[in-house]
């Protein structure tokens, strides 16, 4: 199945099979059902095996589903069975939050470089990398093959610094900015909206 | 309709509406169509009409929506027309983070406490507020009415710190620690995980 035509509910369900099972896995689990898979995940069996079916075949009737392997075919499917690079541009509190984060490298990601406009902030360390001033940007990209970003600016700078990115290289951009911004077809953006996450919250919460 | 019928993507498409409104309202704008709403969400006219049909009656035909009204009525329908008391629970560097984004006050959200369990953390600033600690909790929110909270602590307190603030009053919690936590049936939770937005992006991403 082609890439672009997988609903994204389906995708998004491979990161919460691959969580669960990476947990099984830590707790020395070495097969599973479908049905207890999706007993944990509260779905059902018949949504697991539909949702793996779009990329191939997994498991065996009556067997189930060997954790381990199963674990690596979701990250081939999600290409994080080999460490991504990523850079985060914007180090001030969510960015350097992000840069200072330990989970991301065991899921496949490593945070390799940062960049900033603030004199304040470059030169500084936040996890594991100095951060850079932005117009080193475009040429650490250009001698890199990093793919990924992730955009942790003020609003404001959210476009220009898109349009540098993709002129860079950049094919995937995490857009933390609480704007929408546009990007060339060739370069997938996906935008989180802590606010929006909260306004969710608040729907089902009653008010005092 | 009630509220746990309607749909969870209808829901976050009202943050999304809510969103353009805003925009729209900066911009001057006092009267939109509905296919003008949809065009700049990449959605179909049909589509907004069906989604705020789930609540109610809303603009005229031929004349389209007020902006500011409609603006006004999905707050109501969001509950974010009167700002809402949060807690945030882990001031490390995401809690952190969260406590000085400044959008979301202007959103119908006040991040009004913080609680941690470090010594390094209590006493100190974040934001607006004055980290305390965590064994404060629940004597503080059993005299205040706060009912929505987020948690931000390492995966292995997310449980334990969950079963507190739904002891004490909390009716919805946003939760970005990377493990799924149980609560009453009573008690919303909705998790953010980070890891695995990148790896929805990782899967549209080619690697090199």
């Amino acid at each position: 199945m082609k890439r672009d035509l997988i609903p994204p509910p389906v995708v998004w369900r491979l990161s919460l099979y691959l969580r669960e099972l990476q947990m099984l896995a830590g707790e020395g689990v070495e097969k599973i059902s479908s049905r207890k898979l999706a007993a944990g995940l509260h779905t059902t069996d018949a949504q697991v095996r539909k949702d793996l079916a779009c990329f191939g075949q997994f498991g065996r009737p009556g067997v189930g589903y060997h954790v381990a392997e199963l674990i690596q075919r979701i990250r081939e499917i999600l290409k994080t069975d080999k460490v991504r690079p990523v850079v985060v541009v914007g180090a001030g509190d969510l960015g350097r939050a992000l840069l200072r984060h330990k989970g991301f490298i065991e899921k496949g990601f490593s945070l390799v470089a940062a960049f900033d406009v603030s004199a304040r902030l470059v030169g500084k360390t936040a996890g594991d990398v100095t951060v850079r001033h932005i117009d080193e940007l475009r040429e650490f990209l250009q001698k890199s093959d990093i793919r990924l970003a992730v955009l942790a600016v003020p609003p404001q700078a959210a476009q220009d610094v898109c349009n540098l990115l993709c002129e860079s290289g950049i094919q995937g951009i995490l857009n933390f900015a609480p704007i929408s911004i546009s990007a060339p077809k060739s370069v997938t953006v996906r935008p989180v909206d802590l606010t929006a996450e909260l306004e969710q919250l608040s729907f089902h919460v009653p008010t005092q």
